[in-house]
């Protein structure tokens, strides 16, 4: 059926590939975390981190549709569906119910943590192969370490 | 620990936390389903379906904040993780892949009339408990049925 | 040909369908009479009645739209051609010609007390069969019921 | 009672006011047929044309201000009533119900092009009594002209 | 003098001014106590509980209006002077002075408790003498318990 | 308890304070005024007056919150609760129930006119003290007393 | 000096230049009529008149740049002083003082009336020599006859 | 006829509105004559000069609108007529025909020093009648005199 | 294949096709010439051209689009490739290499007065056949016109 | 005469140089083909394709200006004049007359990938002359290859 | 050299410019120092801090650049070179590093102070020689002042 | 005390840090220097230097921001403040006074000349240790050089 003539080969491709299908899935599921933890929020802070993990959620929206799209762009299809982001997810488990707001800029700290962990990783891999969605991830990665800079001055 | 003195009843509230909880569920997984395909759609009707699915996926946005906040207010921790959208979302399967237009048409059909079906019964179950959050679901539904009528009109 | 699987009974969609088309009819004629005034209008207050007819006008095109694509939404076919509107409309008939300022002010008291009449009317009937029409309904009553006062008001 | 001294001698805005009432009718009646189709247009190209049609309405909407006020401008009272359209529309029957895609198209390829040749008349028949009410019905003619090009199109 | 023929009869309109006249009272005094603390706050949360007070006080505003345009739409003489305010209204006494962070989120969380319970009264009374009166204090309802939450939430 | 440290001396702060807090209290009662008679007001200047009244309560609530953050900022706590408003304020009682246009503009020119008499005596006495309170007042004047003419002009 | 080729002949140019100059003075003028009544106006129409003429105003500003930035396109020098206003404007005098709204109505209307036989004058003259010229001056007048239109249903 | 109570006394008065006359001609004159150099200069800063007199046209109309309305405030009635402002006018005579860029600098220096010189007495004459005119004539001078700034510089 | 029926004769649309397809290859060329002096302008006026010459470009951009949909709207199939520019525009050749600023000016003088020439041609040409597509030639001929001006004033 | 001091060695700047000369070239030919399909196309996806193609030209307009000025910024002229981009494009050539919107995604689909691959290796060419300007292609690219995945998707 | 003639005599005008100079000097600072503090902060109150702290610097940005033009308004050159920031700040030493919340809201307190309190004397030794300045001074000491009531605030 | 647990190894970081406090320290004084100028400048060339001055300004000052919250996200604390600037700024000094346009143009050259050289220099070093930061530096670079282009271009 479809087929896309990628500007890359094949080798080439499957790494790019891999490196745009794990972050589509760590950042949706980043934007799940950040909602979750911005209804869930109480405290004396419960306001300033309920509009600042907004802006995590609008980053986490934003970054997710350049590379599904980039991975479509490259003839690849993107999956986003609930259950792969359930399964494949670099974000450890965000513990149900309420959080006391140190413990939700202590979760947002780790979670940011772990996909720029794993972004970084992508902006090494990518560098040869597709120097194109290399910059995608390079700018996604300044992004989420000023976000990840953010909440640990909150806890400084 | 953190404790709302909810203006419902115990049963009252537990009714419409049920509806709330479970509209939340189904919205986010509308929104990550209508993402799936904007990405994946192929075919002649391409920008036109890619287009008006990220109208679905603004809506499903919305009012699933909405429905959470909502649950929040009337002191009921909302749940919208990724596992617990895998695992209780009314909306069926969506295969992996490339979609063709008018089968992503048909996805959507199916997902709006899963989630309409299950917010009838939400507006049902919550009018005498708290008419105020059923207010805010048969807007929801409203807009949903709507959706719902111009993917059917495009299969016309 | 096309046929949308309606989420109300054969009974209900019948009385909701009557109700949404009645209220189409109605609007579109309020939205043609309040030009026709807007446009002859005469008088010390020329300006002031030229510009809230004009909101009128606004008004009755938003909601004539809402109702037409609700009816749709149903599956029901709306009609707004000239001649049904002309057959149809609850609204008296409006005289030619030049209208003074005072008495453009009591025709709009008439055309939108006539109509609120009826949508009363629609608001009760759709309670029971579709609470979401209802919804509908009721906000462009509300609106309908404002703009009413207004013009009651200019002649206090 | 209220008398505006025209600019015109009473044979040009004889003229001229018949031309301007003649568009009216015909331009509301192109908004009223336009938002018909609107609502019950159905079929895989249902999304692109439900907006073109709009784009319709607006144009439509705006031209029918224009020469209404024109005439009120010349001390001619315009009448843009519902009964008056209906008996004096240049724009044939629009039949009821839902319309194809294809079919739709064809009804605004040919409403556009009843009006666009009775407009061309009235360019003809106001060059001499009044530039003025010229310009402005050049002006209207030019963009239905466009729509007409642009529907022709879809069925190229 | 100057009547308005009110859709409702006399009964149920005494009811329904009841609940208007009450609803508009409690806001407007809700705007004046919000914005009594809004000016006196102090503490580590300064910044972030003025900024919060402002949109209690934009709610409050918006909806003082829209039940005492409601109340003149159905024909009563809306009240909302200093002094009908100071005698009528459901908040309790606010102390005068500066007020540290902590005692004003407690300030809002009684004030809007205190306003939320008489308006639910308002939608059980107003239910069956005029669903379009009730509609509108459902909405304001959603929207000052969703205030109350942001407030409960900071003291979590 | 929380202490600011005024840039004036005690004799000066003590009369600017008086002047500042006299000018919160008449202002906010002139915003109640003016929405009180912008609810109440009839007859055929009803929209001209209505709208002229709702620019008196926008300037009013600006002015309002200038003077209570002026008064903050030199350390000196504002007072605008509903009952020191009914108490302390300059302007007359405003009598209850609907009111013609030709009363409701002179109950604006009369409230308008009693706080410019004392906003001017405001004007002088802050003169010494603190000229950047003295200026704050004199560009609320201006603005009075442009609604004080326009008003007048009504009359006129 | 600095010379213009203009591409009309001089016969035409000069019949164009007569027209545009003509034109410019008399709508600088109709600028200030405008203004000064705006100031001087009073009585119960205060308001609505008030505004009226703002919008006469700025279409006057408008208009006037529009002519005078066409001569100089033409390579004629345009003539936009005081002086010469006061003395060449084919508006005749108008007097000092207050002004009341119905004596402000009936200033406009002469004014506007005045300028517009001047503009049709100049539309007939300038159509051989330079039809993009007169395209320009039939804009203004349309524009201007809208405006006269407006004045005069004020005292129908 | 109409008469507005003035705030100030009668010598006060006097003393303010001759400023306030004063100012009124300068202001206006000083928009003509901006834009009569803004349409006649030429030569290689044309496009600069010419957007620079745009910013002084729009500040003369804003200044001079502003001391327009303030003597109307205070029950002067302004008068802002071509043959006034032809008579009355502190700025020396604009020569005709086109103006070389040097030249127009030149002239804006001229004129803008000699409003200014006259707004610094007016600024004096004032400040004991009615600080509030003043504190609007000293905002119109900082602005002139920034206007002088540039002007001089263009030419330093 | 795909056929328009014109509105105009074989005869009449034939003159009116040369004269938007003459009118689309000079506007395509004036756009590509203006960005050419653009990026390669240098001198003490480089910024003030630089800009100026984007207005151009706009313009022109604009202008060529409006021809080109002209005459498809007349069934007329527009021709705006490079090739076809390159042989068939009116403006002469442009010397490749940075350009002074001074030489800058002179080259778009020539380009636009080339330009404005073949216009003012069709607008003759077409004013029979066709008063609609001439309207259009006549309102870009006033824009090149005065685009005309600007640069030759600043030779002035 | 005028000479930029490049940051870069020679060897560097004439790598840099071709590349950015060549893209200019590119880009511009892709923006009027671009066109040249917009005002051609017809068929069932019209107005889809229609729209789609002026996003295309939108993003070769930027990029063009943005290679252009990279060129001056190194101190190299840009040349963008329509005979260079005829003969130096590396599009093919474009067939005149009506398209069909089957084949004018297949024409956007052929000019798009012919950019591309030139673009690719200016990406890899200037890697190490000058990043500054690899990255300004490498964001270029990126946007290219996602109008490329689109119109293929149209296909797919 | 260039010279402007100054409105002030001599003495005036040192007087005026050594309060601009300073002024100049401090805000520039109070700008450094809160975009310092802006990007150090650490602790709880982390975002809340950093987004006030911006307000501060574009406050202090606005006002530097007034105070600057109105010095080179009266004639006299403005020095904000860093060195001379450096060594005539009125703020004492800020010191590097990370900064507690606390500390940093309490650096703030500090910084504003000293600026106020030159700001008042410069408000006072403005007074008579040039009272235009004066009235910036002012604006410009309400607005510090009122910043100093809310980091006051934060620590009451 | 509060550290970040930095992505970087000690090494890199080092190397980078240095790269960003230096490029801070030249983007605060760049923004100095041209506010500086901008308030410096005289000559015919004034308004045009003065508003591209104003550009640099602008763009200084987001690249400053960018590159300290750059620092802070690495975990290195950035130092902004003016004695830091007055004594590491890799800009020349700027000599007192007022400037002539023609050497603002040459004290804009030698300023970016200088900060560019050091930006190319800060690419290339952290091009290793950390591409993210590389990026923005980039980014930052390409924006330099572009404003020097201009500048230069204005001495061409």
């Amino acid at each position: 059926m479809y087929v896309v003539k990628s500007p890359l080969s094949d080798a080439d491709l499957k790494a790019v590939a891999d490196a745009l299908q794990g972050a589509l899935v760590d950042l949706i599921d980043l934007s799940l975390v950040a909602k979750q933890v911005h209804w869930n929020v109480v405290g004396p802070r419960f306001r300033s981190i309920h509009l600042q993990l907004d802006e995590v959620v609008d980053s986490a929206r934003l970054h997710s549709d350049a590379v599904a799209e980039r991975a479509s762009t490259l003839g690849v299809s993107p999956d986003g569906r609930a259950a792969t982001v359930a399964a494949k997810s670099g974000i450890g488990a965000t513990p149900e119910g309420w959080v006391k707001d140190t413990d939700a800029v202590k979760t947002l700290v780790d979670a940011l943590g772990a996909v720029i962990t794993r972004m970084r990783e992508r902006v090494a891999t990518t560098a040869d192969p597709d120097p194109v969605s290399q910059d995608i991830l390079i700018g996604i990665t300044a992004d989420l370490e000023k976000h990840h800079w953010m909440f640990q001055a909150e806890n400084g």
